[in-house]
């Protein structure tokens, strides 16, 4: 059997082993790893989990193990409609809800439910580099608007899309993480959300509102979510893996029903269902209050090693680097001076400084970000983030150092 | 935002939602199911499946919720390739296979990494309905190939083959399901098993073999699989759905390194990896040999409720009707006399009857199945198997009555 020959063309384009890779980096027990986007296990409440599904295994018997519907699990169904109303500010009703197996399979599901080969997708730039994994398998065609600190700029929003509509084109869907943005960590405020959503509507344009870290705030509560400022015209993913944990691989979509019905459709063809042992130990843990206890511990976690990171950042740094100051969630997005490549650096800073990150361009669809890159701060012992932290800013100044000496001859 | 035109035109090759409606139908309480595909859940031993859950959080700790590896958990990976020497006469590496988010997802990511729009792919006629969900998600061609009591007809299978070469074109991938059909109950001899792999690697295509409830056998084992027959040219696919549980959606493929390699990329975009805990659940499961007691005392039971089906069968079935006898797996697959409407008599049989089956042409690519259906005796108790089987008799006989009646103008 030749298998050269046999693979569908959107095999080409997943050409990015970037988040693979990383896994095997992050487990390599010598490195210092600023690189996957874990949660840090201590967030897990292990004894309290156990205890829940030992309660499911007891009161829901042998129904944990047998199938269960596509949109999943009704009573967690319900139980996630209703919290969205104090959490989020979203009237949802069961309809409105499909659980899915974790973030990425939501936006997967959506891309299958939207995209057609040749379609435009607006991404940020820079975006979760997962996304393209996801959208590049529906052969879209990408278009990117810049991000400063105050999330997706919506002036340029608005200038692509009037050259789209010029070019008789238009954008199929807009994807955007408004919230402790991955891979920058700025959170866009209340006004740009409003302009946001506003501008999509007039375009009629879907938004596909990634919510991932919108609970792990740190000081205040972000602004409303854009679901809760447009409910009929956004597609809301979030996911459990962050609020819970990732290995129970479980999120979930609000969106109108009518789109819900289409979705699983695609979920039936995808994986038919959600895990229903999962989905009974999420519910019953979210029930009795767990979830939210969990995440006030998260919070404050998340919150010390934030301040831990930027503090060291502000102590090591060598001039000229620039970094953003999330309020949330588990990033911090780098600039160096130009001419550094943040990708060669990472293979002299894995080898010689035992210290990994994300280089900048697996976050954007055109190459740019050579001078950028992320640093995750959830998942590294707190203790070891200043000592991880002052390696990054060495291995900056080691390369801001030979590239000096380079200029001048020396 | 108006939806309605919004969607992918891939949606409107997903009309048949009959899996949906399905699961619904099977949870009504006074209709006796012979309709879902579900394991019977006493095969469930929850005890032991809760003692496991419980020393996987005592002894895999924080790990088990964390996220894992795109290819699954290496220790079950290699406890999987291992088994599927004695099992299934297959030499397998850890590389070789892929843990997957149930049988649904390995059938997912293999037509997503093999198949372009247009791209010809060879089912068996009748075949597993949830394949059109997920085939048809990439826009392909269907060539099917009639089965008889020895499974797909290799000699059909020849000739469509030559015909597609004289069209200047060639098939993609072949899906069978050669052990205890579903719909079809039928198991392919080893002879015909020969042919088929000769067959395909004549022609460079691949197989997907579906082993889904090879494991399930009654009297005596199946033939070797296909995979044992020609490993490089069959990407095997089985589910621990019928051999653990569907609620703990887990399943697995085993394929050449390379092809694996293919898969998880297109993995990454579809749910980044499965679910931690139910991996970890279903190694130490396996390994303490538990597994393999279950499916013991599952053969048993589903032997039980086999014999009780075709006795009833024998007692009640009207002159005329014919059906298979499954040496294996969950189905039965009837023929009726001829005009009579399965579909039209589902209605009819739930209605008045009581009893649920699924019509003949679901399990089509061409609307043929009309005097058809598909019996599921695995999931209904035991005691009403006979009840059952007697209503849906009585459904059958009024309907033949019926058109008699119509046609000799009475």
């Amino acid at each position: 059997m030749d298998w050269r020959d046999v693979f569908a063309d959107r095999m080409d384009l997943l050409g990015d082993t970037a988040v693979i890779e990383l896994l095997k980096l992050a487990e390599r027990p010598d490195v210092l790893s600023f690189a996957g986007g874990l949660p840090d296990a201590a967030t897990f409440p292990m004894e309290a989990m156990k205890e829940v599904a030992v309660q499911v295994f007891d009161t829901h018997g042998s129904m944990s193990l047998q199938y269960g519907p596509t949109a999943g699990y009704t009573a967690l169904r319900e139980w996630i409609a209703h919290r969205m109303g104090p959490v989020e500010g979203v009237t949802a009703g069961v309809d409105d809800i499909l659980v899915t197996t974790g973030g990425i399979e939501a936006m997967d599901l959506i891309a299958k439910t939207l995209l057609n080969p040749g379609d435009i997708v607006i991404v940020e730039a820079p975006t979760y580099l997962t996304a393209f994994s996801v959208f590049r398998c529906y052969d879209v065609e990408f278009v990117a608007v810049d991000i400063d600190d105050e999330g997706m700029r919506v002036d340029l929003l608005e200038e692509r899309l009037g050259e789209l509509e010029r070019r008789g084109k238009r954008a199929k869907l807009i994807y955007t993480m408004p919230t402790f943005q991955n891979p920058g960590g700025v959170t866009m405020p209340q006004e740009r959300r409003r302009k946001l959503v506003g501008l999509a509507d007039r375009h009629n344009i879907p938004i596909l509102e990634d919510h991932a870290y919108a609970e792990l705030y740190f000081d205040h509560p972000p602004p409303p979510s854009l679901k809760a400022l447009n409910p009929d015209g956004v597609l809301f993913v979030s996911t459990f893996s962050k609020i819970f944990g990732p290995g129970i691989r479980l999120g979930w979509i609000a969106a109108p029903p009518a789109v819900v019905n289409q979705l699983c459709q695609a979920k039936l063809g995808s994986d038919q269902c959600s895990s229903t042992l999962g989905q009974r130990i999420v519910y019953e843990y979210g029930r009795q209050g767990l979830m939210d206890s969990q995440i006030v511990l998260s919070r404050a976690l998340y919150q010390a090693k934030r301040n831990v990171t930027l503090e060291a950042l502000a102590e090591h740094a060598p001039p000229g680097m620039t970094w953003t100051r999330p309020d949330g969630g588990f990033y911090v997005w780098l600039t160096t001076p130009e001419g550094i490549d943040s990708t060669a650096m990472l293979a002299w800073a894995v080898e010689n400084e035992k210290v990994a990150y994300v280089a900048g361009p697996s976050f954007y669809t055109d190459g740019r970000g050579a001078n950028q890159f992320r640093l995750c701060y959830s998942f590294l012992d707190q203790s070891l983030i200043g000592e991880g932290i002052s390696r990054v800013c060495r291995s900056v100044a080691h390369h801001v150092e030979r590239r000096h000496r380079a200029r001048i001859g020396a």
